[in-house]
């Protein structure tokens, strides 16, 4: 298996992301080792024998993503065995000319905390957090984005994934099993209605999530996800809320989609 | 202000991230727009058009971050008059020379829910979410890891990001102004001490952080995050658990830097 290392001055996120994004389109499995906060020359040298000693050992030269701000410290890595991918230089260069100024190099810029935007981000995570689940209605004013769906349609790791990734503030309502004689919006939710938006998913998929939950309840029978999903995808309707089926999306594919349809604006970490 | 756009056939997440990396070198703001899901040839030739509506607009060519798999959509988007940066298929060509093999681009590879591993994850997070702020001992032995800390010192994001990001199954626990006195490890916590890290912050951080939640209450007091932050920094040492300071972190810092000194294997999504 090649050997891919993600090499960083900061987190090594984005060299994470970027490589990953890369590579995933080869068919074949890579192994794949993380080297955050390589910040000084000592370190390098020594991430630079390591990558060497790799090479040494398996014959092939490792896959190398780099994010190093500092000149001195990259050029360490550059003399490596590996083979560069420098993501982000390849692209600065154009840039200057095409934007007529120099880049100015910083650490720690993207998943850093100079960013002013930060603490927006951890209150929408805090916002997320306290008002998950229903658990209460008192600051459904304050959301930017209130997720609506039965038990288990993926409520709660969208709106996590909301706040963290878009430090949208996000609160999610469940309908229980004894809303569904009577399906009607809560008074907060009510007044909020233009922040709602529902979640749905497959009965059976419902139904396989909830049996690892709670096996063989009348929560998971088949037949009570059914109904479920059924009286909650026809209030959706008749309230005009928009709404999507989570079954085959990730996080990532819900929010966006969501962000889409209301148009929220993102902030960016 | 210089107009981005940040274009895919799926998310969009892993243009914005290396867009966004980029773009930061830069000492200027940008003014971004991120059009996810272009999936047909009909939404990539309206997109196309906005970006050149956009080039009439402001005179100044719009930097475009894509990473579309679709040669027929790509091609659309190529022919705008939007600057391209084509970050995947840069680094796709010579990698293929590189591994003696053609990549088969594959539409929501990266943040699609094909990866096996999608149930690791949102099992990863719905184990945080329960396992928060010591609301319940009895899942510690499930853990990958405990976060410990006092109130507001960071254990809350991290621990979802740590989930979110990496699939870590991250517990957390406090240290409550009740247990000042005697500051002892409970026996779910003792029993699985190789899982145990600490978190700190300045007091004086953390008596701001407390002034905005609770305003001139003791809780908030100067005094006491003061004493609670020294005696949970004793007992760290004490007990020997490795320790972070978060006061001038991102959650990414503080959750890498955590990864790097535990040694806990990172899935990727």
């Amino acid at each position: 298996m090649r050997k891919v290392f993600y090499i960083s001055d900061g987190t090594a996120i984005t060299a994470e992301v970027f490589g990953h994004a890369v590579l995933s389109q080869f068919p074949v499995e890579f192994d794949a080792l993380t080297i955050p906060f390589v910040e000084t020359q000592k370190k390098a040298t020594e991430v630079k024998q390591q990558i060497n000693d790799c090479f040494i050992t398996t014959g092939e030269r490792p896959i190398v993503f780099h994010s190093i701000v500092k000149p001195e410290i990259r050029d360490i890595i550059y003399s490596s065995e590996g083979l560069d991918y420098d993501f982000l230089n390849t692209f600065v260069a154009p840039l200057e000319q095409q934007l007529g100024m120099c880049a100015v190099p910083a650490l720690h810029r993207t998943h850093g905390k100079a960013n002013e935007s930060y603490e927006t981000r951890i209150e929408a995570i805090n916002y997320a957090m306290d008002n998950d689940d229903g658990q209460t209605m008192k600051h459904m004013d304050e959301a930017d984005l209130i997720l609506l769906g039965v038990s288990r349609c993926g409520k709660t790791p969208s709106s996590l994934y909301l706040s963290m990734q878009f430090g949208i503030k996000a609160a999610n309502y469940p309908f229980t099993e004894d809303d569904m004689d009577n399906l009607t919006l809560h008074a907060a939710l009510k007044r909020n209605k233009s922040k709602l938006f529902g979640l749905t998913i497959n009965p059976d998929r419902l139904h396989e999530i909830r049996q690892s939950r709670m096996r063989d309840s009348r929560y998971s029978s088949l037949r009570q996800c059914r109904m479920e999903v059924k009286e909650v995808e026809m209030m959706y309707r008749k309230e005009r809320i928009p709404f999507v089926d989570t079954t085959n999306h990730s996080v990532e594919e819900i929010a966006t989609k969501i962000l889409e349809v209301t148009g929220l604006k993102r902030h960016m970490f």
